[in-house]
């Protein structure tokens, strides 16, 4: 039988998309499939059917499909060198039809909210996953509200609004923006799939899965994710777990949660070897997409983190743009501040811990960088001026650096 | 042997990066590879080593890949419903490393650069390829120019910037600077990897092999392409020439190139049964990355659409809009005005022309439409406020549409 769970609670619950937390302690509720034997299937169809057995799905409806997924594991030979790290691959998410990871995860949440007939979807977000949950939600033909921060700038809201969402910018406190929204669900019948849905942290399994078939069928031996609300480095590592409850891995990577400095209750939970997160007032960083002062999966994350041997670190901003300038200027990645911590990450990582020569990291690229063009550093120094007439002088003047 | 050929002078000339214009009649050349018998390989490693034999390398130098390609192919389903058309699919280009269809062509004309120990690149752009060229360069190491036109907004500059391109922005004519940045190839040594660069073409030529594949070894009937300096299009037409030539098809796919018809040069000397295409002052469409009012492969692109049985259109801009509107709306797909021509064309064109109910018509999404965002009609009436108290109230006041 399938159930929503507490891991914390213990307690199990029925099903049901419009009640995704934990009536007890209020924290997320995790999908538990019935209890079987799961194998990945040889299908050339749409890659979810391979992991059709690891899903919260009967079928796959393609129809209701972007193309989300399979997206390229890519060495990246330039930070090796550059940083003295072994071998460091990215898994580039920011190709994924609305460009975020999040697509993994709505892809999956609409396949149930289609199954089980629901008419009208939402989401609370800043970005990503409004764009994405309204794309999804125009594909299938539902309707789409999304909740925003009162405050939200236009470019934010645009890539939703153009698939036809309606928006509502909120004034007050975005946690309990979060907690309103779920409260209303059933009441207004709209199902809210937010960062920590369960449906939703179902589909980021895959990105693990992907990951290990990518590599052969091998365990890298670091996986780093920016961890905001919490749920994408859960779903990750609930894959691997499952790849090892199933007999197909013998070890767990080594999972590296990264927060930025101005905003990382969960990474100061775990340096501080507190048992919760605490919340804190308001987070301060240029990483606007993983600045959550009140991660709803943040005490899942660090149970997870601390189960399975991981760490969770935090960088802070200077050095999350220097990551995303290097990406841009050196691997031809050009990616939001959120995803560049990674890199951040795994090069403070390595300065504490020596990472084996054979060692092989992950570093998850979340957003693409054009979702924050506005706010990403303008290097007119490399733009001239000329005239036709003018321009072999003006080239064979330049100093390529 | 392998040479660059002109198929209007119907001459062979010496493989040579830096002169890839005839240098009787000024167009563009053709990559032609040795004569021999072609197949296609299994392989789980680069996509681009499948193909090896129908490609201009000896190898693949997998350190200069950004994962590019293997882009999906999605059934439109609301589009057939809305519009009472046969099967339609989207091959969303968009998803390439840098957002656009330019990828492909640039991942095999980097292969060639490096390969000949070019040190720098180049680019004549005003947009998409920019960004393209600036990304690859970076990744290979390469040192990357960029020229454009003045009036470039910072907007478009931004995505190749960022990679560390060196950009000038030059006055007069864009079809002058484009023949102006090769003339000055050889003495500068910089290797142009312009629109119609025969390896850039060549790189096109994947899109159509994989359209191929992806509808299991069989020929659609319709291929629809935005038309802009013609490249794209011959690269593609080029795939299945070559497709049937080595025996693997019987029968060539309709092509039909559109363009916007404020700046359709093509489509007019194709429809008024011109011998050439005949250039025009100034495009005047709201779908810039397809307004070249002066197409360096229109000719090529005139011959292969009518040598192949094809078509050019055009489409007016009130109707670009509309399906740029109608795609992000029902099909959760965010694509440039330039793309959204491909299904105002096949629109346009079953008006004229029914099409068979077992057809299957394939619309290349070129670009993703967070390019041009601050282009895009900006939906406000879709965005409301609230405070949290209100929110349940607001909510259940929309009317959704």
């Amino acid at each position: 039988m399938e159930v929503f769970e507490c891991i914390f609670c213990q307690k199990s619950f029925p099903v049901d998309p419009f009640r995704p937390l934990c009536p007890l302690c209020r924290g997320p509720l995790l999908y538990k499939g019935p209890r079987k034997d799961k194998k990945f299937h040889r299908t050339k169809n749409h890659p979810l059917e391979v992991m059709l057995d690891f899903l919260p799905l009967d079928r796959v409806n393609h129809d209701l499909s972007l193309g989300e997924g399979n997206t390229p594991l890519i060495r990246l030979k330039n930070v090796e060198k550059a940083f003295g790290l072994p071998r460091v691959f990215a898994k580039n998410e920011t190709v994924n039809p609305t460009l975020s990871f999040k697509d993994r995860g709505t892809a999956v949440a609409i396949q149930k909210a289609v199954s089980l007939g629901i008419e009208k979807i939402g989401t609370v977000s800043t970005g990503n996953m409004a764009a994405s949950t309204a794309a999804y939600g125009a594909k299938a033909g539902l309707k789409t509200l999304v909740l925003v921060k009162e405050d939200t700038p236009m470019e934010k809201l645009l890539p939703a609004a153009i698939h036809k969402a309606r928006m509502i910018k909120v004034e007050g406190d975005y946690g309990d923006l979060f907690r309103k929204s779920l409260r209303l669900a059933p009441r207004i019948g709209i199902y809210f799939m937010n960062s920590v849905d369960p449906f939703r942290l179902e589909g980021y399994k895959v990105t693990g899965f992907e990951i290990f078939f990518q590599l052969d069928r091998q365990v890298p031996d670091f996986i780093v994710v920016p961890v905001s609300a919490g749920g994408h480095l859960v779903g990750i590592i609930r894959a691997f777990q499952e790849l090892k409850q199933h007999g197909y891995i013998r070890r767990y990577p080594h999972f590296i949660g990264v927060q930025a400095e101005g905003c990382s209750p969960v990474a100061s939970a775990f340096e501080k070897n507190l048992p919760e997160v605490k919340r804190i007032t308001k987070g301060k960083t240029i990483a606007h997409a993983i600045s959550n002062p009140d991660p709803p999966a943040g005490n899942t994350l660090l149970r997870l983190i601390r189960e399975t041997g991981g760490s969770l670190i935090h960088v802070p901003d200077e050095k999350i743009l220097e990551a995303q300038h290097f990406l841009s200027e050196h691997e031809g990645l050009f990616v939001q501040p959120a995803s560049a911590t990674t890199l951040g990450g795994v090069i403070a990582f390595a300065k504490y811990r020596k990472l084996e020569p054979s060692s092989r990291s992950v570093l998850i690229l979340t957003g693409s960088g054009l979702k924050t063009l506005t706010t990403a550093s303008l290097p007119k120094d490399r733009i001239m001026q000329s005239s036709l007439a003018d321009l072999e002088k003006i080239i064979k003047s330049i100093k390529f650096d």
